[in-house]
């Protein structure tokens, strides 16, 4: 069956959550979200392409930082509201320098840092 | 330091995306969301619970199905907006009586069925 993206759900304000997980280690990179052009743009640049809700903006990943995903798979949930990117990531996912944003555990009551940011 | 559900950055509606993913296959399993008071649940009781949007409901998972999540870890990203909760899923994650709801591929434009429910 043809892929349309107008066929997803999206929120009453035009977006759907999008889960980036690296395609190797199967770790969760981070989490954003996508509008429908977003999402044609990420199937035809194989460039992982978000909306920006801060910046209002489309937001190809990396495009300044150099810390793209180049889509390795995507996937779409049941419910047709939800996005699974399988992504191979160059560097850090994380605006802190950390290989992922799910740096912080919550663990008999506290937080713990699981992870340092890249050098 | 101490977790706070508080400290956690909620919505309009007061709720936080969740992601689920299995423990020991790294596979992602749903997507779904929760408030505070399902996020103090869920680490109180170490049953994943979300908050159906559908039903304007707690919805402690598998509590009718059998095919509950037992928390094994729970994560923070770094802007504290979103969870991923690594569980140890019992059967089929969605509601599709799939292992996971991500089982659909996009692939060179075309929908892709990955998985078959379970039987």
């Amino acid at each position: 069956m043809s892929f349309d993206p107008a066929t997803l759900t999206y929120d009453e304000k035009g977006l759907i959550p999008a889960i980036a997980q690296d395609a190797e280690s199967g770790d969760i990179l981070m989490f954003a979200w996508m509008n429908a052009e977003s999402v044609a743009r990420t199937l035809e640049s194989g460039k992982v392409t978000y909306w920006s809700r801060s910046r209002q903006s489309f937001w190809v990943k990396g495009e300044t930082s150099g810390h793209v995903q180049t889509l390795v798979d995507f996937r779409i949930d049941c419910d047709r509201d939800c996005l699974l990117v399988l992504v191979r990531q160059e560097g850090p996912a994380c605006h802190t320098n950390r290989r992922s944003c799910f740096y912080t555990a919550v663990r008999e009551g506290d937080e713990v840092e699981l992870m340092k940011p890249m050098v």
